[in-house]
């Protein structure tokens, strides 16, 4: 049973995921980040101790969360001095669990699938909390762990996971581009992005209920070629958001003609 | 002051215009649908008459609300029969006002900005209401009128209306699509669309308090080629989701290089 944990980062996922575990009873031990400032930051936040050297974590954690940026993963791994018995995960979508086996015999992945700010407290509860392990014991750990904080644990491998993760660039990271582009557009003409906001939460709302597929309405699925016509034209000026209004329109074209029609 | 109004047109939005129009003691004494089936499910819904003839529509109500198609506001206007100086409104995003003017001496748009369907209620109370008149008298009326549903009533000429239709294009129809192809995309591997929700639905609600070029994340902003090059590998046999992945990619990255760092 993992009773406290090491926390390697201290980014947003790093920093909601040691306030949920601290609000939930699990010792935060000690934070680890490049920069001092930062370690102590959240170190404080959950009452942990805290360090920039790798070489100086604790040795006797239960688990240690390695929450950094994809790209800094293998040179914390490079750097930690553990026993190759702890339990060893990180919280990457798009890395597979197996970066970690150089490195100790008990390892896995805690995904939790959600866009982090510093700012905004996640609610874990909410929260869809993918794990995978490389054994029975670890899973069965993480498994436990990750129940206390969510009532939505799945088990998912590391294809799956690049999936997710995937998926989840569309629906956050593309969506949130879709708003920009919206708000842009309405900046040019003194409109104010509140005038949005409804429909944005309408839209995100509807598809708890409806399909996607069968919630889509608009200019492009009725192929309403006078609308899209007039809306190319006034992106004139805004030549990135033309094609990617062509694009858009064309791809819900035609994915909602190889849709049988019972599905629409 | 208006009191009561014939709809034409039985669609998403006149449905739930009429409802909540009904709701607050405005009378709809008259629907008209080209299919006589459909005026009449929408007129028994608020207990009015109902007719598939143009000609045959009441001639003394307070405003005439056309609430069709696009493409066929030209043809039901030449059908009309009314007396020049009848109150007609448009509900059309991208329809410039002055398609009515050869119709009447009173006309005007009355645009609320929502993606409606038939099946969910619509809040008028959160809806904003985009009005627009060719004269201040019949302007003072669509405000009052606007006013009983919402407290968010505007004045929005043809041009911002017309801007405001092509935003609600990104930020309702496009990003219905990108869930369109988060679910394909899970689909695909077996993983059940309702990983997504929390996410989507957090990524709307992020965007209430912070600008969505504040609230943009993912490896498209920090140019993660890594990942960028990783995902696009996963697309390989979703040709057109690719594209679009490459073009928003570029398109946030691009947009972000503009922004003066104090935005970021």
């Amino acid at each position: 049973m993992i009773e406290n944990v090491v926390i390697i980062g201290s980014g947003n996922l790093a920093t909601q995921l040691a306030l949920a575990l601290t609000g939930k009873g699990i010792q935060v031990k000690q934070v680890f980040s490049r920069t001092l400032d930062s370690a102590k930051e959240l170190a404080q936040k959950v009452n942990a101790e805290f360090t920039n050297d790798l070489s100086g974590l604790m040795t006797d954690a239960d688990l240690y969360i390695i929450s950094v940026k994809d790209s800094a993963i293998e040179e914390v791994l490079q750097n930690l001095s553990l026993n190759k018995n702890c339990l060893i995960v990180h919280t990457a979508g798009s890395i597979s669990m197996d970066i970690l086996s150089r490195y100790t015999n008990n390892y896995g992945v805690f995904y939790p699938l959600q866009s982090f700010s510093k700012s905004r407290k996640a609610n874990f509860s909410k929260i869809p909390i993918c794990i995978e392990a490389n054994n029975t014991s670890s899973l069965q750990k993480l498994q436990d762990l990750a129940e206390t904080l969510s009532p939505s644990v799945q088990l998912v491998d590391s294809d799956q996971r690049k999936n997710l993760h995937l998926a989840a660039v569309f629906v956050n990271n593309f969506v949130n581009h879709l708003y920009v582009i919206g708000s842009e557009i309405l900046q040019d003409k003194n409109l104010n992005f509140n005038l949005l906001k409804p429909m944005i939460l309408e839209t995100a709302l509807k598809v708890e209920s409806l399909s996607p597929i069968v919630a889509q309405t608009g200019p492009a699925i009725r192929n309403d070629q006078s609308v899209i016509g007039a809306q190319l034209k006034l992106l004139q000026k805004f030549p990135e958001f033309q094609k990617i209004y062509s694009f858009v329109t064309e791809s819900i074209y035609h994915i909602h003609q190889k849709q049988p029609n019972d599905l629409l």
